[in-house]
């Protein structure tokens, strides 16, 4: 049993947590924060299953204490340090406009760029200078769904740990392998090293997707390269490429999104791999 | 040639424009507000092909009237009111955290939804009770790079004139006809009488989208009914469809979110109608 209650925004767990917000504070203590009861359920399964550093604090405001009574009980269960907490503490440590009275000190979940290399699966995901960080997130979850073996990010993409990424991905960071600050070119060689056809996502492909499942190119181990939402890929990075691949535009919109356009690809290959 | 220069930013134009970034105001007046060069651009396409609605003035910043000239041009030749106006009077009007320099005082697009019922082509989006108009727009510009025919937003959804629906759909609205305020039962009614099968987007649906594919489902003419970003669609709403299809989740995420999903289901129908 480790609950306690804070009463003051100012006591120093508060002020300690609240730093979090900062990349650079989340940088040096390898740690960011969970806000919601689902990113907290996600980071409690990780802490059951061993990992100690998956979740060590945990705010709460009475209502959602007794909201999510077995979220608390997981909590206390499992070691974590809970303080129950006004809203107003916790407000100051949610980055959202309509808190949900939970916000939990979580530990960096990426692993070592090396290591996803090596074993890097048949559906893997590079963001490669991908800046926003709503859209980072929704990726990383279309990403899970789609069963993607891992994502990557290169280097000058955004910090997976914003929160608003944490939110985007909806618990879907825990699910699946994150490597970060990846440099591309190496990257993209050592996953066509592995036996992945790298995919270049990109609206000036002269193959679209439909074309590229029909040629039989989709059925094998593939990796797909996503740009900046507003400028997509460099020409450099595309030249890493195996090949440039289109979302086929059958009306008049110029492009998909980012999200929307990295979901329609990956189930692409998703569909061409099982069949 | 109608070009003038605004300096007060409580000068009646402004002021008259500035309400339209309230929904009652734009009902009452059938205009919205439309921003930045990519949403003037469609907006004047539509007034250069004869509708003298589509778009009547313009607030343009010395900045972008020197950045997009060939607009400016386009406007003041087809009798657009221009208004040079300052920075601070152009992001009065704006609604976004960097503001493009450029607004315009638009008609209301939408047809009557008598018309897209007569006609409703190949592939129709509905979206039931979407109440985030971020997503909105998100779905209309994917419906859009996917070619349906129609979207049809039913009573109780989000005002398509949103600002922030209007951004995202990044000029989709100009694109295909949108009908708004449907009832739901009579509307999905009509699109079963007129020969399409309708589908529910639905997480709990018994078959998947490449289940359907393989059985043929997706080969016809289609509408898609979407629901509401959190609770999904209503049981009574997915009685009125012919099939609940659910995309299939691979990996461990527990839904897509809305635009992502729709585009999935989109893109299937899409691809099936096409082979």
């Amino acid at each position: 049993m480790a609950s306690s209650e804070l009463t003051s925004a100012r006591s120093a767990r508060v002020t300690s947590a609240r730093k979090l917000a900062k990349r650079a504070f989340r940088a040096r203590d390898r740690r960011f924060l969970a806000e919601g009861p689902q990113a907290v359920r996600e980071a409690l399964v990780a802490r059951a299953a061993g990992d100690e550093r998956a979740v060590t604090e945990l705010f709460v405001t009475r209502e959602a204490w007794d909201r999510y009574p077995e979220l608390v009980a997981s909590a206390e269960d499992t070691g974590v340090d809970v303080h129950l907490a006004s809203g107003e503490i916790v407000a100051g440590l949610s980055q959202t406009v309509t808190p949900q009275g939970m916000v939990a000190v979580c530990g960096f979940l990426d692993v070592p760029l090396a290591d996803v290399l090596a074993e890097p699966g048949a559906l893997v995901v590079v963001l490669a200078h991908v800046r926003d960080p709503g859209n980072a997130g929704t990726v990383i979850r279309a990403a899970d769904a789609a069963g993607a073996s891992a994502v990557i990010l290169t280097d000058a993409s955004v910090d997976p740990y914003n929160a608003k990424c944490v939110r985007a991905s909806a618990g879907s960071l825990w699910h699946l392998p994150i490597a970060v600050a990846a440099p591309v070119a190496p990257t993209l060689g050592a996953l066509r090293e592995a036996g992945l056809r790298v995919f270049a996502a990109d609206g000036a492909g002269e193959r679209d997707l439909d074309q590229a499942d029909d040629a039989g190119l989709l059925a094998g181990p593939a990796a797909w390269v996503f740009g900046n939402e507003a400028w997509g890929l460099p020409p450099e990075t595309v030249a890493l490429c195996d090949e440039a691949l289109r979302v086929p535009i059958h009306g008049r919109a110029e492009s998909l999104n980012l999200a929307t356009a990295a979901a329609v690809c990956l189930y692409a290959s998703a569909r061409a791999q099982r069949r």
